[in-house]
């Protein structure tokens, strides 16, 4: 392989090891031709779009027979009636072949117009569910283009050595229809982020996929070799011999690793000392319940609550928040639920004061609980919503951004009055709700007596209380190298944390990403941490290593190496602290 | 005044309280009038605009001439003798004259279009003397303008009851000449910052003002009468008798007050008790020396580096800094002067790295020492400047934004070899430097030990530790209110690293915001602060403080103090400690 190899980085999904060769996506909608027709040849062009509207909705229907009955396939399948629907629909069809007459436009460009103009009118409309069927219509759209300029026929299957990696601008579910049967390895998107569709759909077909990969469509060829790695976040194009043969055995590895882990989702979390741990999980919506069951989560530990928020400009009604949290409360058919009220702004893409300034800063900013605070009508709409879930299950309020006893003080106000409201008319809420603090302001880990004693448990939110420790933004490449968990000004604050809970008797959880990596789990565990809560995928290693974790033996040396302060020793006890540990 | 009273919020510069009536000052260059000349009336409006130039030109000579010949005058001289010179540049009003004919437009036009000429002219020059010249030449259209439009009268002195308050877009020293024999109380200004050009001219004026106050010129109207509180950054529109009546006294106590402290220039700042303290000044420039002088400043104890890069888009010289640093050493004669090594990013307007991507929150960003030791070369020339200068008297070198122990043993291999350079070079520079580091990242407060054994001091900028401990960015207006320093998480950051500091012996400083609040003199003095570094503005006022506070008495006190953690305490508990304290 003569081509230079070079490394994308991007954000990991759905982990694992892909190798294989590039399959570039075109997107017919970002590249439309524009010509006129002679009024002699319109009735060529209309006949043009027809054929195609017949062609698409052949591949449709084919494509619907094939289907098998797994749970992802319905989903998939329900995508594609929506399709065969919309292009019986006068509004997109019928209405583009009058514009070829009408304007002397190509069936491309009437297409496209035509596009345009229903996307203005879904704009105007106030409904979520109409706003969704938007994107039914652009994928349409992009088939029949693609029908239209013959990109539409199916990949080759051209690499007979290695799986397909695709690569596009960004997938949906539709998209992934026309892979079935196809060797696909993985995906590369120049967009999306955790949530996005592509994520959804990697997810979903259990394949690796990093998303975010800027200018990736741009950056690879096709049928040029790539390696994705999904933990690392990185795509490595042209990789030589050698980085391919050790990428080979590292997937090997993970796939035996994944096998075996797979028995241990129905085991307990229990030491070797005989101590239980519970593992809980962190979900951004109910569609993350098949795979918290998948792994035998014992809760969830945080469920963040705004992708309420996703592709909407208005906020959710209670009535619409009520279904998203009843329907994990019920899910978890009796499991504790740990509902993290709405962390808005900062790194949240949506921002419902888009007619404040920008602020310099979004992450020292207006979020979390100050937000909520600042807009209680909006807060108490979702306070209701969870009393009311609360009364379908066991759930818990965790309150993000706490810093102020007054913000505690506060929200517990609302939290009584939203329950003295629904109980005045007559709804079904819980005497009790456990209400919960995040800590993840330095501040409060620092005053951690002030906060504990407002709450029924802490969540400690690693990500952000590293982040502000360290005044480091990970996401910002120019210092994300500095990010750095085993600085001792962060191993003090959560044995300081954990230490504190303990001689109080409070439950406290870790919610941040240090709960799922396997490297932390002993160390979290020996500092007195019960309760890890971490994306589902991190459950079964986390759990497997605290299997063979003897806490008795951990512990005063955990305790040890948070006294350390000087970054070179840390490192090596660290080193050795998970000696032991496979 | 049946008007309704409302308050504007910016930056205050130059402390003080003003009451007066609005003086809008128009803007020419923001409204040119356009239109077009028939060939007949060009010579005309040609004379119109040799008119114009002949009557601006007296109007400066006679500014001139009325000139005293205080520090801050000869400045504004200069200016007038610049934008005489201007005024017979071919390049400015031949030019103009030369496109009167040439487009058939009139004079404003035209020298609009000279202007913008001149200005793409000046873009592509590389040079930063020339750059300042722009402002001169942007200056005197603007007279011109004025004169053109019968705007340039002088105000009138019309309230004989309250003086003047002028309110600007912006003010240049130049505009400053217009208001000699004025009564003028204040200024309020729609942009600006601490280092604006409308700040400097209010400190050499000794008036208050604010800054930044968007639409001002919008929001007031000519004759309104408006209060100016620079302390707390605010202007009160149409306030209602009551409020004028409480700032008139407000403003008779602190003319009183200054008075009073003018008379504690000279002493040394020794307790009841007999516990010597250093009050050093922050300074930003040479320029600031004479304001440190005028206190009787023990030294230095913050020099922000950062004004060399105001206005200007290269980097400045290693012999450019030399000059820069040996002057403020040589004028502090002998007393200490701590250098901060540049702390750019974040905050600071300027950004080198415009060719990266903005961070999303700069704070959180490169900044500091991380962006030196990103850019080791630029470092280097900065250390061996400072270097130099430390030859010419006693300087200390501090570190901000350390947070990593790798930061300061990288930075201080970096002065060393600039050290051997400068010696292999021949240059004189001394045996040892005191190398600091500021204490502003909460990692660096709470691993501390790991910091202190680096270093020979330490410097606590509270600003900043305030602001990542509570993950609040002051500047936000959206959370400003949020932000406490009597949060028991500073108390308890501060107490410690002040006990800390003095059981193994190291000298600690204090630069933030709170070495200047008269209100927590006694509380870090009591808590073992020895070497306070503030404005020099502040610094007689918490001289004064010191002179008052029995430390024995009160050390006890704050200690009890800082171990309380509920707020409405801790408040309760800092008001009774700060009894007795005039």
């Amino acid at each position: 392989m003569s081509a230079v190899a070079f490394t994308l980085h991007g954000l990991g999904v759905s982990s694992g090891i892909a190798i294989g060769r590039v399959h570039l996506v075109s997107h017919a909608l970002l590249e439309v031709p524009h010509y006129e027709i002679p009024p002699e040849r319109v009735a060529e062009e209309r006949t043009r779009l027809k054929e195609a509207v017949d062609a698409v909705r052949t591949e449709l229907r084919l494509l619907r027979a094939a289907a098998d009955q797994s749970a992802a396939q319905q989903e998939l399948d329900a995508f594609i009636d929506l399709q065969i629907l919309m292009l019986d629909d006068p509004m997109l069809i019928d209405a583009a072949l009058e514009r070829i007459a009408a304007n002397g436009i190509n069936a491309e460009w009437a297409l496209a117009q035509q596009l345009e103009e229903l996307l203005a009118a879904f704009e105007a409309i106030d409904d979520a569910y109409l706003r969704e069927r938007r994107q039914d219509v652009i994928q349409t759209v992009e088939r029949l283009m693609k029908e239209l300029r013959g990109l539409a026929r199916p990949m080759r299957a051209r690499h007979e050595d290695w799986p397909t990696i695709i690569v596009a601008h960004d997938l949906s579910p539709a998209d992934t229809i026309g892979f079935r049967g196809q060797r696909i390895g993985g995906f590369l998107t120049d967009v999306g982020s955790p949530t996005s569709h592509t994520a959804i759909v990697a997810r979903s077909l259990k394949l690796p996929a990093v998303v975010g990969v800027r200018h990736a469509r741009q950056l690879l060829e096709d049928d040029e070799l790539v390696i994705i790695d999904a933990r690392r976040g990185v795509a490595i194009a042209n990789p030589p011999p050698e980085v391919v043969e050790e990428y080979r055995l590292r997937k090997a590895e993970l796939d035996l690793e994944r096998t075996r882990l797979a028995r241990l989702k129905e085991s307990a979390t229990r030491t070797l000392d005989g101590t239980e741990i519970q593992l809980h999980a962190n979900i951004e919506s109910p569609k993350d319940l098949p795979a918290v069951r998948a792994v035998g989560a014992d809760g969830i530990g945080l469920y963040r609550t705004e992708f309420l928020f996703t592709e909407r400009a208005d906020r959710p009604s209670e009535a619409e928040q009520f279904e998203a949290y009843r329907e994990v409360v019920r899910g978890m058919k009796g499991k504790p639920v740990t509902i993290r009220t709405f962390d808005l702004g900062a790194d949240k893409d949506f921002d419902l004061s888009d007619e404040r300034r920008a602020p310099a800063n979004p992450a020292l900013g207006l979020r979390g609980i100050r937000y909520c605070l600042a807009e209680p009508a909006f807060f108490l709409t979702q306070l209701r919503a969870i009393l009311r879930a609360a009364a379908c299950g066991p759930v818990k309020i965790l309150l993000p951004m706490v810093m102020h006893a007054s913000e505690i003080d506060r929200a517990r106000q609302l939290i009584a009055q939203a329950r003295s409201e629904l109980v005045a008319e007559g709804v079904k809420v819980p005497e009790q709700i456990p209400v919960g603090a995040m800590i993840e302001v330095p501040a409060a880990a620092i005053a951690l007596p002030m906060i504990a004693r407002r709450v029924d448990f802490l969540s400690i939110g690693t990500n952000d209380l590293i982040q502000y420790t360290l005044a480091i933004d990970r996401q910002d490449d120019a210092v994300a190298e500095l990010y750095d968990p085993l600085h001792p000004a962060v191993l003090r604050l959560l044995a300081g944390i954990l230490s504190f809970a303990a001689r109080i008797d409070l439950p406290v959880s870790l919610c941040g990403e240090l709960a799922g990596d396997p490297d932390y789990a002993w160390l979290l565990a020996a500092l007195g941490l019960r309760e890890f809560s971490m994306h589902p995928e991190r459950l079964l290693e986390v759990r497997q290593r605290l299997l063979y974790a003897n806490l008795d033996e951990l512990a005063p040396k955990a305790q040890r190496l948070v006294k350390l302060d000087e970054p070179q020793k840390i490192r090596e006890a660290f080193a050795r602290f998970n000696d032991g540990a496979r």
